[in-house]
């Protein structure tokens, strides 16, 4: 560890300016009824000495640190591996940035951590916390609640006690579904499978609703479950092939799933979009421009529902501050999606 | 936000427990000469309640916040975009969980957002910070050293006040690229280019110096700065090409610029290893045994340097709470590296 010079104090602070210690603390924390000139004296003292005010005592005073935790409840390994994770954390960055807020971002290996990052929100050392892919049972949401931080979610929570008048930003899951499936009807597919998401995630369960309320008499055997990696796109695909080997085009949940469904497609010999046609959800980018061929998807904006979240969690904090009484609460907002066409259907 | 619950107060508990407000302090903050079956009530009013301790207020005692704040000194992008820090912070996720202390991934735009790093960590949040990918001229030692944090540097500083005596993990970058060189030597090979690092971190200075170590004579056409990034290594290899048509071999200070380097080798007709033999540095998989043809290269454990980190850090706090007074400072550790021999050299 580094050797550290002594820490300037309060104290040496108020020396150097020749005031007392409440002065200083005063000043410091920002609090009115100090003369001009005692201010600046202070001021000077603190340039010169280096001194940083100890933010655990200040912030009983102030209540703010002018930070934000940020939340996914993943394994680390996950985070790092789908680029989902990286897209809405940039639109998270700039939103803080833009208005000095530390993003603090709290990883775990699992959720057996989880308990561990509710301790660390109630701590007192962030304004609020942001918290998406949250999955059934997770408890996350109850320990986000009891630690008492403001919190905006990325996706319906949908299940759990408290969350009933959660805010959150969500992408129109089911809408966009619906838009794909109903173009796959329009090519004149007729055997449409769908490889769900992790369905203990309700962005997973709402597009599998909205596939089903186009393919209302669907065969079961024509759903499978993924989990929204390429890995587990291959392995439903397979299955699907098993299953139903006429089947003549597939609805992936995300990109991720639909690029692993494209290469066991192509290991078996058919073409795409001839015998399968074949459609994601997400248009992330490099992967649904690079898949051979080019992916037809569901476009959202992830970058902007990171934005969006930060920006109704710090909307939220300054009412609250304007208004400790009753605090305003910001409203959820769905995003519509977007169908783009590209060569896979 | 969600619409939190009061949260239970310390009042509530004692009122529940039947005990004074003082005791119950005295219990939540581990401090002893509170009577067994007191300790027992007050422990299941907690529990009944659902009370948290206010950390801010609690850390002031005990002055543990069992949180390591880690900071990457380059744009949040970059973090997410090259492998090597995924690799890192995987190490130093499982140790700080092993431990059951919380990772706090302190991100940002950009070095103009390091002071507001500096603030975060002066503010009583965390015990201590682990810090990575330092550029010359960066604010961040110095922020570090005046937040008073105990830290632990990823790769030597060398450079700024105050971190002579810092505590630092490294590989031995210097010894593996002599042995990359004298290998690329042992071939044949005798017009040897290298495509260095970013020149403004140490890693990228030392695997330079063991170069010129090596090819003490070299024609300084051979040497084109990079920084680390595919494009980068594209861009240099046009640049080698172009001023040493009849170079030989390659080395490139990290795999991610030997695989821009190998593309641009391809595109131009030149066979690897038969025309221009290749070299990279980290053995970063999958990268290194999907590039075309696999990447000779020098392999550092990233994950052990995370994890090593990690471990010193949490050594030194547990000194430091031993004895205050002097608080016991872990030394430096530099790791060696292996060259693995694949393909293209």
């Amino acid at each position: 560890m580094t050797e550290t010079a002594p820490r300037p104090t309060l104290e040496a602070v108020a020396a150097r300016a020749g005031v007392s210690r409440a002065t200083v603390s005063r000043v410091v924390n920002g609090g009115d009824g100090v003369r001009e000139p005692l201010v600046e004296r202070v001021r000077r003292a603190v340039e010169e000495l280096g001194y940083v005010p100890n933010q655990a005592a200040r912030s009983l005073v102030t209540k703010r640190h002018d930070a934000v935790a940020v939340v996914i409840a993943e394994p680390e390994t996950r985070v790092f591996a789908d680029p989902f994770f990286a897209l809405q954390l940039r639109g998270i960055s700039k939103e803080l940035t833009a208005h000095d807020s530390q993003l603090v971002l709290l990883l775990t290996e699992g959720r057996a951590d989880h308990a561990r990052v509710g301790r660390y929100l109630a701590g007192g050392h962030v304004d609020g916390a942001l918290v998406f892919s949250l999955h059934l049972d997770d408890p996350l949401p109850e320990l986000v609640q009891r630690a008492g931080v403001p919190t905006v979610f990325g996706g319906r929570p949908g299940w759990g006690d408290g969350t009933g008048s959660a805010v959150y930003v969500d992408s129109d899951n089911r809408g966009g579904a619906r838009e794909a499936v109903r173009h796959l009807v329009g090519l004149g597919r007729r055997r449409i499978a769908h490889i769900t998401g992790a369905l203990d995630q309700t962005s997973a369960v709402d597009r599998l609703d909205g596939f089903r309320d186009v393919m209302v008499d669907a065969d079961p055997g024509l759903v499978v479950e993924g989990d929204f990696t390429p890995a587990g796109g291959e392995r439903a695909m397979r299955e699907l092939l098993g299953r139903c080997p006429d089947l003549d085009a597939v609805f992936a949940a995300n990109d991720l799933s639909a690029s692993g469904a494209l290469r066991v497609l192509r290991d078996e010999g058919r073409r795409v979009p001839d015998d399968v046609a074949v459609i994601g959800f997400d248009d992330m980018l490099p992967v649904a421009e690079q898949t051979d061929p080019p992916l037809t998807t569901v476009r959202q904006d992830i970058e902007e529902m990171g934005r969006l979240m930060a920006r109704l969690l710090l909307r939220g904090l300054d009412r609250r501050a304007e208004d400790p009484g009753v605090g305003g609460v910001p409203s959820s907002v769905v995003l519509p999606t977007t169908l783009v066409r590209r060569a896979s259907a």
